[in-house]
Formats: structure tokens, C-alpha cells, sequence
């Protein structure tokens, strides 16, 4: 048992040599103990565990600052250092992050969880150890797919400038999160192929220098190879050759599944997650998507390495040939390559999570949304009832959306709902539409007024459905405006307060991107007060927008959403109790303005 | 005379080669004489006059696309494509615009003014063509500094995956806007100082066939290599050395003042714009970084190829030495370098325009302002009434800025408030902090409170100068709140409407991220209504923030601002008059509000 004994990276350099196999092998049992029963990235920390202790025998952490991208492989850093409890002590599972985490540890440097960083933010490192005049070394480490983002590049292509001492550590697993794409891997093959010879060499056409380990998997290897470069006064890549998944059969055969597993029988890697047989969004999405692009060979699915939130499977990626594009961890490209597409008489449809496409904001404002090309985006996750670590919240997609002029960003309430903007979205072509996947689970509502379905039932001013808010139910003392995955709140709310005897206009927004400003006039109007409810961010979301609105008429308004903030692995429901976005909450704001 | 003959591409094409160079020298000769009186980007344009005939010559535009990057380089193109007149009719100048304009002309594509999107959005016409079924050629071209932009790598890396036609011409001319930067450009001259035989290409390392054309300005030579990439069936780079300036003596001896230039001697190259000594925003800040540098070696001037946008000519660059980097069209890498300098104990000032760190929105977001290292940065040129091409407006910088937490936008209304700021946020470290240089031209308010000198002047919540706002004068009817260097406008309105013996309470907000909510409740309690006033964009703006904040206490609130939208060479102050972004507009709608 050596993990218990590790409280520092000094420790791990007392290890002997001999021994080094015993401790690599615990960990992997306890990352397989852990991982199986919690869930977390599998494969990319079974694949690093040799490089990760050699980096911590090597290098003099904190002193010297080891900087991880994609930091879902930081686990195995995490054990050496100091950490080893929160993969030990099923008890205390919950007390580190999943990504990099100053607040954690002295050898974390920076909060990260978006792909492609680590180069650039240990150039800034370097860049100001120069400044300050220290000398510790700086080691960048990147990989599982990340060399195919922009900032990846960008980083590297400015590191031969820095000019002194910076070593960045590419682990080069064959993977990204699914298979990887573009020209620079099949480069990398080639560099795996001649033990790093090939001339075609990405990194030093980008002038740096470059060192090339095979078996990154074996200890002593990267010991080695490492032990050379430590010091070094000048940028240089040391590629690893890695193993995703490595020393675990399961994840080693099914690499895409086990980039992230949530839980799983240890033995056979069989998923134990519950298949109930509701379809989720993901399956919803390409069940439409499928259909159509077997009926119109012009429409495509494009993704940035993660197929899986379309629904697309291997199996399925494959039977859609060419109308399936997976660009990798590229968001730029894939925002441009759609308002191409498009330009060309194509359909393009892209479906992301929400945190990555921040990623794309000017290509959004400006290759896309400018050119009025149109392109259907397919927004996941977003809500605050979604993914809850502070790098990947889903509560900024309307106040990013919002600010671009041209797009039209559709909140969906409801499956039945979602399914009909898709299908409507695929035939608009006036410019791009954004659909907000509703991120806080599927619901459904009978007899929801769906276009050519349900146009009659529809009030509200400005163009067809879905461009136009649907008028649920009608009152004379105030109007709540429901938006999107926020609906149910909504709603539940006002039957409360309609109970009370307080008559409620229930609003079903459907565009968050903003409202005719007639039909805030006639809300306005006609009632005592406006609640809109919203749950992302309240800087820059909807509700700001209304009230922007209604503000000529001096009427009370209160916008209900998530106060602008980093949230770090937080508890859903209380965060969403503290915003008021509740029922009650809801229902007790309203009181209090028609008070 | 042959401009005046060409209607289309094919009349290029029926021009006998031996009359190529007379064309050429034609071309060159209005360029000249159009952009010495109106202004223009020359160095680029008169580099590509002989790659552009030759385009012409081998590909039928527009059944064969051409898609420019950056599109500033699209005169001469503009020029045998119809729309020679808008270069050689004074009287017509203005009828195009300075970048590929579908509007214009079916031998345009996209709308692009931000940098190396060429290559990714060819790759979308050509996924786009093939889907359809069509057979026509794309051709991407791009140069002058944008390979160093991470979308242009993304869409290469990429590109080797589409399998079928797409000719990339790389316009090297060995130039950014300023010099170079970069690994990636050590190795193009590798590629130049061996006609393109080197082993280290970086295109060829992202999967890509490559071709040489070392005399890029000579037309027969680069027409004969297009002619054997015509209808080629993949994607092929043809790197191509052209000369920026080519032709034009002081265009060729200044490369980085003819970048852009906007009114200049013919025969000398000497500059006719006035100089009439008062400091520009440019000036006044490399007065203050440049003393506060040498006063301590910590802190860093960053650029992204714009470093006269800080004050940095090529002398003060060199005279800063380690202190000031450029990394060239690369903003997401700047905003991370920023962040690790801060975080090794640096002091990073990244000056931009604000149009283009949109390219940064994901690393403020996560690699700057979650971690809450302190840089600062500078945004330029925003405000309505700076850049008016739709691809460069400064419209957008609050709500981008404003989605972002942890990040303090300051918005200063003065000279004397900028300086002041500025200082203070070099010295501040308690997070990330952008300054919103006014983008309306310099202006002075003597007497004006500052911190230290000035803080018992200061009224307001919140904590000390500058994060707290500044209550100019005191009355009861009406609050308006005039941010930036829109204040102004808000202090003639109050003005005014005291005179016509309305009360007004003026507001210099001074923070553009928004007011202290106790702030707001105060204003809403003493007053009938509130105004706020701001040269940005009305959606996820400031004044939003204060109508949301405002709204439970129903008091009339009216926000102005530029509504949302893509405005194209509009006329600044009719565009401001037309939102009430004047003194009437502003007192009209404090008086509507109170009637």
C-alpha cells in the first residue's frame, strides 16, 4: 500500500524504482474502484499514470509548475499529491474536483476544464517567472484531443518566442474524445510509426524543439526521457505515446465509452447505468435528424468531438457517411464550416454543449450570424440543473446567444415542442436559428400548440410559430413568462397563485432571445406586475431584456434567474431555491410586487 | 486603359498576357490614387495585384467561389469583378466597401472582416457543394499574418478530411499588420529560402498537398501554377511569396505604416494626415504603461498585431524589449498568456480593439476570469461612434464583456478618468479588470474626482474609487445615468432640462458591469424616473442591468442605446439621433417619461 503514505511528490520520489510498478498498479485499481461506483474520465487517466509519476520524480512541484490540459487527466496528479484520500476513502469521494483546482492544492495552477489551454497559460507562466526573475520549470502537458483547438495551436505557435524554458508534454493517446479528426493526427501516426523521425513534424514546423517517446506507458522511459529536458533553456515537445485506458481491458476495447463513465460493473466494464427506455434529448434529436437526412441527402450533423450528444453512435456515425462531420475539439471551424455549408445550398445542423460554444462567439457573431446563413445550432446542457462544475455551467448561453444580432434563439418548453422547432428549423431558411435543448431533463405537455398542428391555438403578436410567445392562460393581475426548461416552474406557480384568487397571464416566451416590443407594451398594459423566469444568468438573459422593455410603463417588474457567478459543484435545487426559482419562490415574488 | 472595359472576370481573361503587366501597373496606379485620398488598406492590395489577375484567369468566378481572407485584400478582385468604378471615380469611392460585400456582387461570398476565416468557410462551401452535388472549384485564399489565428489552423487541420476539391493560395508576404509572429512564420521562410523544398512544412504536417510559387508578383508564373490545381480532387495549399507593397517605393520601405493608411503624399509616401499634437487614447496610454514599465520590470504590454493601438511603434517595441510582446493575430493565446504572466506575478496590459477580443470570449471567460488572475485589459474603439463596417463595430464590448463574471468593466468619460483608472488597475490585484478606453474621442473634464486626489467628492455605495459611481449633481425628478463616453451627452441633456427647471440627479456610472444594488433601490426611492445612456448595443447592455435592477420598485425606467442589429458605413451621428442618443434625444425621453 503506497498511496496512503503519499502526502507530497517528495514522497513519490522516495519510491524505488522497483516499486514504482506495485504503486502504478494501485492506482489504477483505485481509480477503477472509484471511477466504477461515481463515475469520471476512465480512460484518459488510465493512460497516464506512468507519465504523471515520472513527471512527479522528475520535475520539483510547486516549484516547478506542471500545468494539465485537458485537466480531466489531473486524477493520478491529484493521488501525488496529497489527494490520494479523495480516491481511497469512498467516504470522501466527493472532496476534489474533477478538473485542476488551485483551491485544492498549491500544485494546481489554474482552474481549467475547456480543452487546448495548458500551452498557452504555461507560456504566461514562463512569460513571467522571466519577468520576476525566478527559474523553476515550466511543463505544460496536453493531449486527448485537445492539439485540435485553436488555442492549442496558437499557444504552441507563439512557444519557440518565449525562448527559454518551457516542456510540453503531448500525450499522445490516438484519441480524442471519440476518434480523432483532422490532418495533424494522421501526422502524429506517422511520427508514431518512425519512432519520431518522420520529417512531416507538426511541432517543429511550428519551430520547436521535439523529443519522441514510444512506450509512454512504461515508467522509467519517461523517467529518462524526462530527466533530459529538465532544465532546458529553451520551448520543446516531448510526445508521449500513450494508451487510453491502459492496464484496463475494458476501456482499452471501448475507448470512446470510457473517455467518461458514470457507472459500471469492474469486472466485465458492463454499464450498471439504469436504461429505462425513455428516450433523453440526445436520442430525441436524432431519431428527427436521422429521418430527415435520409429524406434530403443536403443535410449534414456536425459535431466537435461529441457525437454522442446527437445520438450519434459509431454504428449510426458510419450509416450517415458523409452527412455526418465530427470536426474534433474545433469550434471555430465547425461554427464557419456550417454558415459554409449553408452558403452553398447545404443544411447544416450543429449540436453542442452549451460551455463549449463559447469557444465559437465570434465566428457566431461574425462567420454566421452576420452572413444571415442558415444554420441550425442545437444548444445541450444548458441550465442551471445541468453539469455543475464551475468550468462547464449552463447558465451563459443566453446572454452569449442574446448578444448577437441575427440569431434567433428558440427555448423550447417541452419535448413535444423541441421536436417541432427542430423539425421547423431544418426547413427555415430566413437566417440561423439556435434551439435551447431543454437541459433540465425531459418533459412533456399534452396539447401544446405546435404550428400547423396547433396555429389557432396560438396568441401573441409578431410572425408564425415558434416565432410568436404562447399565451397559456390569461389574468388580469400579473403576467409570468416561463422561459424554456423554467416552464414547469412557471406554470406550477401560477395555478398556486390563481388558487389565491391572483389572476395570471402564464407566458410561454419560446424565443429567449427577445420579445416583440408590442407585446410587452400589451402585457404591460394589461396587468400589475410582470415575473419572468429564466434559469441561467440573469445578467445579459431574458428577463433583463423585458424589463428593458416594460420599463417605459413603470409597471413592477422581476427577473428571476441565476445572479452572475461562478458556481462550483453545486447542489441544484438549493442553488435554484436561493434564486427563488421555485414554485413557491416564484409565486411569493409575484405577491410581493402586486403587494 | 483597361479598368474601365472589365465588367467581368471575363473580360480579365480575354486580355492578351502581354498586356498583363500594363493591367497590373493600371491597377496599381488607382489603388494609389484612391487610397492616398480616401484612406485604405495598401500595402495588402498592391501585393496581390498579380495573384489576383491570375485568379481571374484560371478559376470562373462565380461558378468557381473565391473566398478572401482577410477580406481587406479584396480591392484588386473587387476592381475585375464589376466594381472598378468605386476605384477609379472619385465621385463613386464610397459605393463599395473595404471587404468582400455579397451585397455588392455575386463574385462575393461572405461578409468577413475578422481574420483567417477563409479556409473554414471554404471548407463549408466545398462539404456544402459536394452534398448538393455540384462540381465547381473553392478557393480559399488567405495571408497577410492570419495563419496565426487559431480558426485558420482548426479549418486546415480539417480541411485534409474533406477529401475533395479545395485550393488553398496562401499569400505570403512575410508581414502581419506589424511584423510577424510566431514559430509557424520561421518556418514559412525556411519554405522561402528553399523554393519550398524544406522537410519542415507545416502544411504538409497537417495532411495537406503543397505547391511553391516564389515569384508571386510576377502574373504568367502564378497563372500557370493555378492553372494545374484547376479542378484538382483534393485539397491542395499553393504557397505563394508576394511582396506587401509590391510596386509602390514607401509602401515597400514602410510595411506596417501602409498596412493601413489614410491620406498620403503620392510621390513621396509622406503622410498628409494632421497632426495636431494633442495625444490621442493611443498616446496617452503608452505615456502611462511606459513609465509605470520602467519603474518595474514585472509589468507587460501585450498586443495581438495591433501594438500602435497602445502607443507601441516599432522603436518603442524594441526600446521595451522583454516587456512588450506581440503575438500576433491570436487573441485566444493572448488572453491565457495573460492570465499565467498574472498568475507567475506578472503584470500583464493587453491592449485590443473591441471587436476583435470577441475571438477571446471563451479564455476571459475561463482561462482569465475564473481563475481571478489580475490583467488588465484595454478594449479600443468601442462606441458607435468609432469603426462603422459591420464587421468591426464597437457596439458589442458590454454585453460580451458584461456576460463574464468576475470581470470589472470600467467605462471612464474623461481623459483625466481614463489616466487615473488605468493607473489603478495596474495596481489593482484583487481580479481581472477591462477598461473601456472612450471610443469617441478624447475629452476633458477638469475638476473631475479621482481616487486619492478626488475620493471625498465621491457619493454612492459600493467600495472605494474607482468601483463605486459618481453623482455629478443632485435633483428630484429624473436619474440619468450616462456611462462612458456617452456621459456627455447625458450631462448637455441634464443641462438642459434643469434650465427648463426639471431636477436631475447625473450619474457618471463609472463601472460598466453593472451598479450596486442598494445603488439602484436608492435612485428608484428618490426619483420619478431614470434614464441611462450608452453608445453600445441595447441587448445584455448596461442599461439593462439598471432597468432589471430597477424593475420591482416601478418606476419608469427608458434605456438608450443602439438596438440590436448589423449596421453597415452608417452615418455615426444619424444613427445616434435615431436611438435619442443625443442631448435632445435623452431630454425628450426624460421628459416623455415624466409627463
Amino acid at each position: 500500500m503506497y498511496l496512503e503514505k503519499i502526502d507530497s511528490p517528495a514522497d513519490v520520489r522516495a519510491i524505488p524504482a522497483s516499486e514504482l510498478g506495485a504503486l502504478a498498479d494501485e492506482i489504477r485499481g483505485a481509480l477503477i474502484d472509484k471511477l466504477s461506483v461515481h463515475g469520471g474520465h476512465v480512460g484518459p487517466n488510465l493512460g497516464m499514470v506512468e507519465t504523471t509519476i515520472a513527471l512527479h520524480r522528475v520535475f520539483d512541484s510547486p516549484s516547478d509548475k506542471l500545468v494539465f490540459d485537458v485537466s480531466h487527466q489531473t486524477y493520478v496528479h491529484k493521488m501525488l499529491t496529497g489527494r490520494a484520500f479523495a480516491f481511497t476513502d469512498p467516504a470522501r469521494y466527493d472532496e476534489v474536483s474533477g478538473y485542476s483546482e488551485p483551491g485544492e492544492s498549491v500544485h494546481d495552477h489554474f482552474v481549467i476544464g475547456h480543452t487546448s489551454t495548458s500551452v498557452s497559460l504555461a507560456c504566461g507562466l514562463a512569460k513571467g517567472r522571466d519577468l520576476v526573475g525566478d527559474t523553476y520549470n515550466v511543463v505544460a502537458v496536453i493531449g486527448d484531443g485537445s492539439l485540435s483547438g485553436g488555442e492549442a495551436f496558437e499557444g504552441l505557435d507563439w512557444a519557440a518566442e518565449l525562448g527559454t524554458n518551457l516542456i510540453i508534454i503531448v500525450n499522445d493517446n490516438e484519441m480524442s474524445i471519440a476518434e480523432n479528426h483532422g490532418g495533424l493526427y494522421a501526422s502524429l501516426a506517422e511520427l508514431r510509426a518512425t519512432n519520431g523521425e518522420s520529417p512531416n513534424n507538426y511541432f517543429r514546423a511550428l519551430g520547436l524543439d521535439y523529443r519522441y517517446i514510444e512506450d509512454g506507458n512504461d515508467e522509467q522511459t519517461v523517467e529518462a526521457a524526462l530527466s533530459k529536458v529538465r532544465g532546458i533553456d529553451h520551448p520543446v515537445v516531448v510526445h508521449i505515446h500513450t494508451e487510453k485506458g491502459h492496464g484496463y481491458a475494458p476501456a482499452v476495447q471501448n475507448k470512446e465509452r470510457f473517455h467518461w463513465d458514470g457507472w459500471f460493473d469492474k469486472a466485465t466494464g458492463e454499464s450498471l447505468l439504469p436504461t429505462d427506455g425513455e428516450p433523453d434529448y440526445s436520442e430525441l434529436t436524432y431519431q428527427v435528424l436521422s429521418a430527415r437526412m435520409e429524406a434530403d441527402p443536403r443535410i449534414v450533423a456536425i459535431s466537435s468531438a461529441t457525437p454522442i450528444i446527437m445520438g450519434f453512435t459509431p454504428a449510426r456515425r458510419a450509416a450517415a457517411g458523409k452527412q455526418f462531420v465530427d470536426v474534433g475539439i474545433a469550434e471555430e471551424h465547425a461554427v464557419a464550416l456550417a454558415s459554409g455549408i449553408a452558403a452553398a445550398g447545404g443544411t447544416p445542423v450543429y449540436g453542442f454543449y452549451g460551455t463549449f460554444i463559447q469557444r465559437g462567439f465570434d465566428q457566431l457573431m461574425q462567420d454566421l450570424c452576420v452572413n444571415g446563413n442558415p444554420a441550425v445550432l442545437l444548444s445541450f446542457a444548458d441550465s442551471a440543473r445541468n453539469m455543475n462544475d464551475v468550468t462547464h455551467l449552463g447558465i451563459f448561453d443566453i446572454p452569449e446567444f442574446n448578444a448577437i444580432p441575427g440569431l434567433t434563439y428558440l427555448a423550447p418548453t417541452c419535448k413535444q415542442e423541441y421536436l417541432a422547432m427542430l423539425e421547423w428549423a431544418i426547413d427555415y431558411r430566413e437566417g440561423p436559428v439556435a434551439i435551447r435543448v431543454p437541459g433540465a431533463g425531459v418533459v412533456s405537455r399534452e396539447g401544446v400548440a405546435l404550428g400547423k398542428a396547433g396555429a389557432a391555438a396560438t396568441e401573441g403578436a409578431g410572425p408564425a410559430w415558434p416565432l410568436t410567445p404562447e399565451i397559456v392562460s390569461r389574468g388580469a393581475d400579473v403576467a409570468i413568462l416561463g422561459l424554456g426548461c423554467a416552464f414547469p416552474i412557471a406554470q406550477e406557480a401560477a395555478a398556486a397563485l390563481e388558487a389565491e384568487g391572483v389572476g395570471v397571464t402564464l407566458v410561454n416566451p419560446r424565443v429567449a432571445s427577445g420579445l416583440d416590443e408590442t407585446f410587452v407594451e400589451e402585457l404591460a398594459g394589461s396587468h400589475k406586475a410582470i415575473v419572468t423566469v429564466e434559469d441561467g444568468q440573469l445578467e445579459g438573459g431574458f428577463g433583463e431584456k423585458v424589463a428593458r422593455q416594460a420599463g417605459p410603463y413603470g409597471i413592477r417588474v422581476r427577473c428571476l434567474g441565476i445572479p452572475r457567478g461562478y458556481y462550483d459543484r453545486y447542489d441544484p435545487a438549493e442553488l435554484m431555491a436561493s434564486c427563488s426559482l421555485t414554485p413557491e419562490g416564484v409565486a411569493a415574488a409575484a405577491k410581493e410586487l402586486l403587494a
